[in-house]
């Protein structure tokens, strides 16, 4: 299957940057056989099975969520405002109404949402991952499924830290899968004994696989590793070694200068939720004293209770405006950074860099079509200004993932979105019975 | 002409922000004839010229932009990034390229733009105001169209301070119009003198219009006022009588205690353009502060160069993220406040709230109708919450302005998109060409 996309301004996001203002990629089955200028395609339009003129788009590499909780569709909307929402609702609805088959269909929904935004990739961490696999298997995304561990029985484990058995089975399960890492996923370092977390990390060692894991995100955490160890999270998780290029960390958002040094030190990434930190009021992270030392930061959606929609355009727009506010400093943060920190920055962080994050020869052909149509992306002197400053979710057009179309001209190719949210909204009903009585 | 909107979760945003989730609306004309649960809606739907079924929409008055610069379309996206972008694109720009004609596409672009997002009232500070004041009679919105008055030769002007002979013949020219009403926009403190800025003033009293001006938004501005007056640029303005009212502040990021009482003691309404002020990292104004005074504050997109897209689902976004980051209380501006911010507030700002603002019997019939079918709109547990932290611009269905519909299905109803926008770029050309030799 040979495909040709036409007309589009390429974005490349490679190491310098290539643009293609007239551009042509050629997908080859799963992968990118060609990309360049329009003028310089040798081969004939009648050679592919398909031509795609995607005149009036913008073509970047599929973006990146290096954090979410694809489960927590249900909760959207709930809560936003209140002082203490975990207790008050996350934790007594996971326990109390939180299933398998309810974990599933919120999957299915956030996976449409993200390949609707032009998110290819995703890291996610929740329960019922087998069920989460089974999901993503069925939407056809590229995607880190992290099994939480956490020292409470939890709403798929009995016991306390069932996780890790549970990932025993799971990991394995899906190892080999084209489009599925599986994972653990440690909810926190306060949430979890030593012994758990290097539990975690071992599995992850065995299975080679990713770990993911909230850090340094709560004021909470801060005082209690502060108190008991007279140590940072992150000096804490040195410390029992649990830390690696395999680890990623979501959130970093209070870190010392120590702790900058130990995550470049053992080659950490980090997934930068800046909206649901800052919708939480918990802070901004120090994202540019990370990029300066080469530390891999990406973006997070953070899961749809906490940043409410799955997309990184918004992410990418707050990205701009609070780390140029922080750092006093209009020049901070120029759109072309961000969208890096959407795509290529963010497949570092999540160690696939070598096969997605860019639009290069030989890469896994994840590429969203941006729309110029509409009333907000005109005119467009910058196309990465476009993207950060002005374009929406609602911008992008068409979605492709290793080389298979999932989203044409807005829509969801094998799937209907009115199925998708007729099913989670049945299958919600207990679940949204007892969050109004809560609320 | 009477038209029935039924089954659209309605938020009136009057002084109970009373709700009806299941509500109707009853337009006659021009204005809110009835509106209440649908099931005490006692006339029968034959009697209605039109009946809309309004199912999975909420019902929101029409929005109310209380600061932008509708002439500047054709500056989007260009050197969002760099240190001094007013001295390096803007002014040389308008100098050279901005005519009466690129003005009035660029409005019409604008407007259109600010329609499918569900604004319906906006406060305009630019050039040739005439021209977009023929703009705004064309696309049929409600405007305060203010014409710029500033120290030097400008595009519309060959003499500084020329706007005021402009403004002299164009305030009675479009007094009597039912949707615009014309004001006088002062650039800002520190780029008139303070004849200038008395001579606007008088002419504001004599016709009894609004008075808009940029106040408090740059350091060098207060840096100015400091050494010159040693007094803020607020206290300058009160010094010189020129507060009142009918004084629209735009931005106030930097305001002193004594600034706080001014505003409050003059009822000078202020325009808070959160977007603009914090890509350009300019700060954070003390909206809480001002809110606990009483003083109105309402949302601004600023301009399309400076703000980037003319929504306020934006600017509703930032608003809450930056509020309670500041703030650090994730309590902090509730969503329904917000939303306030957007509509009944922005109204008070403008001094209109007799007329819009809310959806309340005998005002205005300016309404909008926001989809719920989106993947982004569901669930909804708090309606707010849905349009402040998940809804973006494209989820506006259908708008309504003096009772008269101006978007239905997402399209404008009276304009076409593609023509607007073949329109201003075939009058951008000289513009555009400049630009590019400029960046």
């Amino acid at each position: 299957m040979k495909t040709l996309i036409k007309n589009s301004h390429v974005l490349t996001m490679d190491a310098k940057r290539t643009e293609y203002p007239d551009g042509y990629v050629i997908i080859e089955d799963t992968r990118i056989l060609e990309i360049g200028p329009y003028d310089q395609l040798l081969q004939s339009e009648s050679s592919f099975d398909e031509v795609i003129d995607a005149h009036q788009t913008i073509a970047i590499p599929g973006m990146v969520n290096t954090h979410t909780h694809i489960g927590m569709i249900p909760f959207r909307s709930l809560g936003d405002d209140y002082p203490d929402r975990l207790r008050r609702f996350l934790f007594p609805l996971e326990t109390a109404c939180m299933t398998k088959e309810l974990a599933y269909y919120s999957g299915k929904y956030a996976i449409a949402e993200m390949q609707l935004a032009g998110i290819t990739t995703f890291a996610d961490m929740y329960y019922f991952e087998d069920a989460l696999a089974q999901a993503t298997d069925e939407m056809k995304s590229r995607a880190i499924l992290g099994e939480t561990i956490v020292d409470f029985p939890s709403c798929d484990a009995s016991t306390a830290h069932g996780g890790i058995e549970y990932a025993e089975k799971f990991i394995p399960k899906w190892l080999d899968h084209e489009l599925i890492t599986p994972a653990v996923a440690p909810h926190a370092p306060n949430t979890n004994d030593p012994e758990a977390l290097k539990a975690a990390a071992a599995l992850a060692e065995k299975y080679g696989v990713p770990m993911t894991m909230h850090v340094a995100e709560m004021d909470y955490e801060m005082k209690h590793f502060k108190e008991l160890h007279n140590a940072t999270p992150i000096e804490f998780l040195q410390s029992i070694g649990v830390l690696s290029p395999r680890f990623i960390a979501a959130h970093c958002i209070h870190l010392s200068a120590q702790d900058l040094q130990i995550l470049k030190q053992e080659g950490v990434g980090v997934a930068h939720c800046i909206g649901a930190n800052t919708k939480s009021a918990k802070g901004v992270a120090r994202v540019k004293d990370m990029q300066e030392m080469s530390i891999p930061v990406g973006l997070g959606t953070d899961g749809p209770s906490s940043g409410n929609t799955l997309d990184l355009f918004t992410q990418m727009k707050l990205v701009a405006n609070f780390h140029k506010t922080t750092l006093q400093d209009r020049t901070a943060f120029p759109a072309s950074d961000i969208v890096a920190m959407a795509t290529i920055e963010g497949a570092k962080v999540l160690n696939m860099s070598h096969e997605i994050g860019s639009l290069e020869i030989g890469k896994k052909a994840d590429i969203v079509l941006v729309e110029t149509k509409s009333v907000n992306m005109f005119p467009i002197f910058d196309p990465y200004a476009a993207l950060v400053y002005a374009a929406n979710a609602s911008n992008v057009q068409d979605v492709f993932i290793s080389g298979a179309a999932v989203i044409r001209d807005k829509e969801l190719v094998h799937h209907d979105l009115t199925v998708l949210r007729s099913n989670l909204s049945s299958e919600m009903i207990p679940f949204s019975k007892k969050a109004r009585e809560l609320a």
